[in-house]
C-alpha cells in the first residue's frame, strides 16, 4: 500500500533460475498492493568479462568507451528480470539509467548522481506496471553521455531512486542477511544488528564494512530514505538503518558493531623541516592524486628541526602516493620514505558511545590483555579506529567482540565506567 | 575528400582480434581524407546467446524486453570497435541506435525507420572523430523504447545513414568477396559481378541471394546510396550495387546471375467451390497472417465445378497457413489439404532480358535436357524462376550457369534468338 524500491546484487540474479526466483519476490510484493520500482546490477561476473573483454582490445579504453560497454551488463539483467515477471502473469517494464532519468556529472567511471528525473517511471507506475531500472549507470547532463557511477554503485541508484519517487523504504538484497556485529567469517557468534542509525551505518562504511558504499548510505541519510539490508535468499528481516529517534538513544546498544579493514598502508615520510606549510604541502600534493589519507600522526623529533610525518590510505594508492612525493623530494626538502602495508585497523562504533563513558578503556584493555600493540589512533564522536599490525586484526576484532558483550546471548555490553573516553 | 558508411557484421567482429583488423581498415579510410561512419553488428554467436538467456527464462519474452536484451549485442561491440580505434591513435565515438538518431515504428522485433536525424553524428564528425553505431536497433517515435529492425538488418541501418548523411558511398563488408553469378558451394567456377543494378539486387534478394536483406537493398534504390558488397578478409574490390545508367543497358549483361531458394514450401487447397471470392479468401487468410505468397498455380478440373488452388510461402510459415485455412475449412468449403516442403525455386536475372528474347528457352531447354520438372513459373521483366524438386536445385543451377556461359572465362552468354520470352 505503498511505494517500495527494491534492488538486486549481481549474485541474487547470476542465471536464469535466480532471475525467476527474484521475479517471485518482486511480483509478491507488488500482490500485497505496492507500487515496486526494482534496481538491478549485472549477472553475476558478466561486469568482470566485460572489463577482460575491453583489455583484450586495448591496455586502456577510454571511459566514455568503457562505460558504454559495462552499461549492457545491468540492461541484460534488467530486461530478463522484465521477461520473468511477465513470465508468472504481471506487467514489468524494464529502463535504462538514462531512461530512468538518472542524470550525472560527466566523469566516466566514477560519475555522480545531480538529479532524478523519473517522469517515465512514474507513468510506468500509474499504469500498474512493475519498473524494472538498470542500476550503476545513468547519463551525463553535460554531454548526453551514457556513465556509470562506480563499482558496486547501483545501491546508489536504488536509494537516490527511492528519495526522487518518495517511496516508503529502500530494500537491498543481498548475499547476507544483513549488517553483523563483527564479520562472522572472524567471530562465528557474531549477531545480526537488527537497527542501524545512519551515521552508524556510515562510520561502519568508511572502517572496512563491505555490505553498503559510502555514498549510498550518504544519500539515504541527506534523503532520509529508510534501507533495509536482507537476504536475496530467505524471508528473515535484515538490517533496518534509518534516522535513529534522538529520544531513543539512551536505550540504543553502546556499541553497534565492530569492523574491520585489511587494505590499509602506511607512509612515513622522514627528517620533513619542521617549517610552516611543509606538512600541508605533502597533503596536498596526495589530494591532487585523488587519493584519500586515513590517519595522521607527526613526531616530533627531540630537540631536533625535523619531524617524520606518517599517514595511513588505502593501499591500493601507496604506489601512487609514494611516486608523487617522490617527485617533490627537494621541494618539501625531506630525507627518505619508507612504508608498512601489513597494517590494518579495527574499529568499534556505536551511537550510545556518545552518553556511555569507558568505551575506549574497555578497548583498549581488551587489546593489552591479548598482547596487541596499538599503532595509531582515530576516533570520532561514535566510532573509535586502531592501527595495528594487519597479523593481529582477527585477534583484535575477537576480543573486541567478547569485551562488549556481543558473544553472549542478552547482548549487554560489559563497559568500565568512570574515566570517560 | 568524402563521407563514407562502412558496415561490419558479426563474423567480421568475433573476438578482440577480428575488432582490432576492422579498427586498422576504418582507420586507414579515415586517414585517406574521408569522414568515416561505421556500422556495425553484434559478436559472432552473441545474438543467439542473448536469445538463448530469454528463453531459459520465458519462452514467450514480451517483444520490447527483448529488444532491450539483444540490442546490448551490438552496443557491446560498438564501444568495443572505438577503443580499438583509440588504441591506434584515432578518435572514435560510439553511439546506440537511439542516440544516433534512427527513428522507428514501435513494432518490436521488426520496426521499420521512419527517420534518420543524424545531430549528434554530424556533431562528431565535425570534430574530425570517427563515429560508430550500434547496427540493428533504434528508437521508437511513438512510446519512445528500443526497438529491433529484424536480423541482419544493421545492413539497413547502414544504408538509411548513409542516405541521411548525404555519404558518397556505403560499403557493407562480409565474409565473401561479393556477389556471385551462382553460389561457389554448388557452382565452384562461379564468377564475381563487379556491377549489377539495385533493381537486379532487389530480384535476387527476393529470389533467396542471402548477401544483402531485401529492405536494405530498397533502401539504397530509393535514397540512390550506390553499395560496395565486399570482404573485410582482403582489399579486393566486391561488387557494386548502383543505378546503372539507362544508356548503358544495351551493353550490360544478359543475365547477370542465377538465385535459388531452398526454403520454399508449397500447399495445394483441392475441391475449391469454383465460386467468386473463394480463392481470394484463401489469400486473405493467408495475408491476416502476414505471411507472404510467392507463386500460385489455379487448376479448374475438367467438367467439374471445384478447383485445386496450388502456392508456394516460406516454409517456416507452411504450419502456421495450414493451421488458419484448416480452421475456416467450412467457411470455403474444400475438401483437403496437401503440402510439398522438398520443393525450391531456381531464379535467372539480369536486366539484359528486357532487350534480348530467348533468354527463356535457354533457361527452360537446358533444364529439359537435364531431365528436370517443372512444376511452376513465375517472372517479372528481368526475372524468371522455376519451382522444381529440391533433389533438382542443385543441378538446375548448374546447368543454367553452363547455359548462360558463365562457365567461360570470356563471360558470353548463348542465348538463343527468334521466338522471345
Amino acid at each position: 500500500m505503498g511505494r517500495v524500491v527494491q534492488k538486486f546484487g549481481g549474485s541474487s540474479v547470476a542465471d536464469a533460475e535466480s532471475i525467476k526466483r527474484v521475479a517471485r519476490r518482486v511480483v509478491a510484493t507488488h500482490k500485497a498492493g505496492n507500487d515496486v520500482v526494482v534496481v538491478i546490477s549485472a549477472m553475476g561476473d558478466t561486469t568482470d568479462e566485460l572489463l577482460d573483454l575491453a583489455h583484450q582490445v586495448t591496455p586502456n579504453p577510454p571511459g566514455r568507451e568503457l562505460d558504454m560497454l559495462l552499461t549492457a551488463g545491468e540492461r541484460m539483467s534488467a530486461a530478463l528480470l522484465a521477461m520473468a515477471i511477465n513470465d508468472i502473469g504481471a506487467q514489468a517494464r524494464s529502463y535504462t539509467g538514462s531512461q530512468a532519468g538518472v542524470i550525472t556529472t560527466s566523469k566516466h567511471g566514477d560519475a555522480r548522481i545531480i538529479d532524478i528525473t523519473p517522469g517515465r517511471i512514474e507513468k510506468s507506475l500509474e499504469k500498474g506496471f512493475i519498473v524494472i531500472v538498470a542500476g550503476f549507470q545513468g547519463v551525463s547532463q553535460d554531454t548526453k553521455d551514457v556513465t556509470t557511477l562506480g563499482r558496486g554503485a547501483s545501491d546508489t541508484t536504488a536509494v537516490a531512486l527511492a528519495g526522487a519517487l518518495g517511496a516508503q523504504y529502500c530494500e537491498i538484497y543481498t548475499d547476507v542477511d544483513g549488517v553483523f556485529t563483527a564479520d562472522p567469517r572472524i567471530v562465528p557468534q557474531a549477531r545480526q544488528i537488527p537497527t542501524l542509525s545512519y551515521e552508524e551505518m556510515l562510520e561502519m562504511a568508511a572502517s572496512g564494512t563491505k555490505i553498503l558504499h559510502l555514498r549510498c548510505v550518504e544519500y539515504a541519510r541527506r534523503e532520509l530514505v529508510p534501507v533495509h539490508v536482507r537476504s536475496s535468499f530467505s524471508d528473515k528481516p535484515g538490517t533496518w538503518i534509518s534516522a535513529l529517534d534522538e529520544g531513543n538513544s539512551m536505550e540504543a546498544a553502546i556499541i553497534s558493531g565492530i569492523a574491520h579493514d585489511r587494505s590499509e598502508a602506511k607512509i612515513t615520510v622522514a627528517s620533513v623541516p619542521d617549517t610552516v606549510g611543509k606538512a600541508a604541502r605533502i597533503f596536498s600534493i596526495i589530494a591532487e592524486k585523488d587519493i584519500n589519507i586515513d590517519m595522521v600522526v607527526q613526531n616530533v623529533a627531540v630537540g631536533g628541526n625535523t619531524t617524520a610525518i606518517s599517514f595511513t590510505l588505502p593501499d591500493a594508492d601507496r604506489p601512487k602516493a609514494m611516486e608523487a612525493l617522490e617527485a617533490a623530494k627537494e621541494e618539501i626538502g625531506f630525507s627518505h620514505m619508507t612504508f608498512d602495508d601489513a597494517i590494518g585497523k579495527v574499529s568499534v562504533i556505536g551511537v550510545g558511545m556518545r552518553t556511555h563513558p569507558g568505551v575506549t578503556a574497555t578497548f583498549f584493555d581488551a587489546l593489552a590483555e591479548a598482547g596487541i600493540n596499538i599503532l595509531m589512533i582515530s576516533t570520532s564522536e561514535i566510532r573509535i579506529s586502531v592501527v595495528i599490525a594487519e597479523k593481529d586484526i582477527d585477534q583484535a576484532v575477537r576480543v573486541a567482540h567478547t569485551a562488549f558483550g556481543f558473544d553472549s546471548d542478552t547482548g549487554e555490553a560489559v563497559v568500565y565506567g568512570g574515566t570517560g573516553r
